[in-house]
């Protein structure tokens, strides 16, 4: 396998290069590995960019984190994960994940914002072949969905497997950007007659609705209750 | 203005391209006017990528819809708006918006998947010059995150108007994706003893957090307590 393994990092920041370099400073700007690390825990969906015919494709699709890697799968039959076989150098993408803290009504239209998380990693993307790292980051795909899932359910059989794409990024140009507090109001502003304030914003996971295939009164799983 | 006016669609779906076609079908994809609409009317966060240097750059930003056309906005000193300056050709975009519904557990990791609805679309995004047409994104960019605040806030006056960028992307290539339902297991899994179901997930807002500065007591306004 390629690159540092998982969960040995050299350092405890990643490293800036020009383009996670922000041109602007309105927002906060971090490097730091558990930083990163903490907002894409958080999340399994991402935003994936790449180029197609010179033009860009972002998809939303799973992800999850391993140590220093990131792994995206999907059908062998779909489009990015076709692009990135194991005879080409590897696809080109930016993979972004964002989760909205909330909602941040100014006194001025100018300063309405958002206050949110993201982190964004530019890399190239390979297939994974190697059979062992194909089925932990099958199983790190499930469990970044519901922690601990992975053991409570039926593996990949052979002919799944075969359908599948797994394809990696490993965690070397990254950067987080966030916002966070209250409202940013001009001075001259703090008279005007508008209601200002930050409306929280947070993902709520409801009742699970249970397959009425399953026998009556199966109880739900320990990692579904605990959550 | 360019493009039909915003409103009056020549057709009640959008026409299916290359790009816009699924390769796999075990999402439903819709070219729909009224389905599209309103997908990209519940969200005011989407992920933008562009190209530069040949490389995929996908970022989160605010986005609002007003008829026919998207709108983008940012400081004139950010790279993607700068790159859409006026003497340019425009620059090749794919706008993605996605919610999350729900977490489908099935009996195999294979068949785990994701309830959600997602809006792609690609295009030229174009630098807006025109000032009323400005004016009008900048209101839409306020009200697409709260309906009706953009009545109650300061506008933006010429100073903030010259540091903000606008740009618009016309819905022509469009096309949404959506998986919604339960659990499709494999019929011979049925019987395994592992929990199944679906967890839904929905954006929730909590109790708005007022400016310490406001006066005390001030009330909420209107379009904060209905929503």
């Amino acid at each position: 396998m390629q690159g540092s393994p998982p969960g040995s990092p050299a350092t405890t920041s990643y490293t800036p290069t020009d383009r996670t370099t922000p041109t602007r400073s309105a927002t906060q700007a971090s490097y730091d590995r558990e930083v990163v690390h903490a907002i894409l825990d958080e999340g399994s969906v991402c935003h994936l960019g790449f180029v197609r015919d010179g033009a860009p494709v972002v998809l939303p699709t799973l992800y999850a984190r391993v140590g220093e890697r990131l792994y995206v799968h999907g059908s062998t039959g779909s489009r990015p994960l076709l692009m990135t076989g194991r005879a080409d150098p590897g696809l080109a993408v930016c993979l972004t994940v964002t989760h909205v803290d909330g909602l941040v009504l100014a006194r001025s239209a100018f300063h309405h914002s958002m206050n949110y998380r993201s982190v964004v990693v530019h890399g190239i993307a390979r297939q994974v072949t190697d059979p062992e790292e194909r089925r932990t980051a099958l199983d790190a795909l499930v469990d970044q969905v519901v922690p601990g899932r992975s053991r409570d359910c039926r593996p990949a059989n052979a002919k799944e497997l075969a359908a599948t794409s797994v394809i990696r990024l490993d965690l070397e140009e990254v950067s987080a950007k966030m916002r966070a507090g209250g409202v940013n109001d001009e001075p001259e502003d703090l008279s005007l007659p508008h209601w200002a304030g930050v409306i929280p914003v947070r993902t709520a996971h409801g009742t699970p609705l249970t397959d009425p295939r399953l026998p009556p009164a199966t109880p739900l799983p320990d990692y579904l209750t605990t959550r």
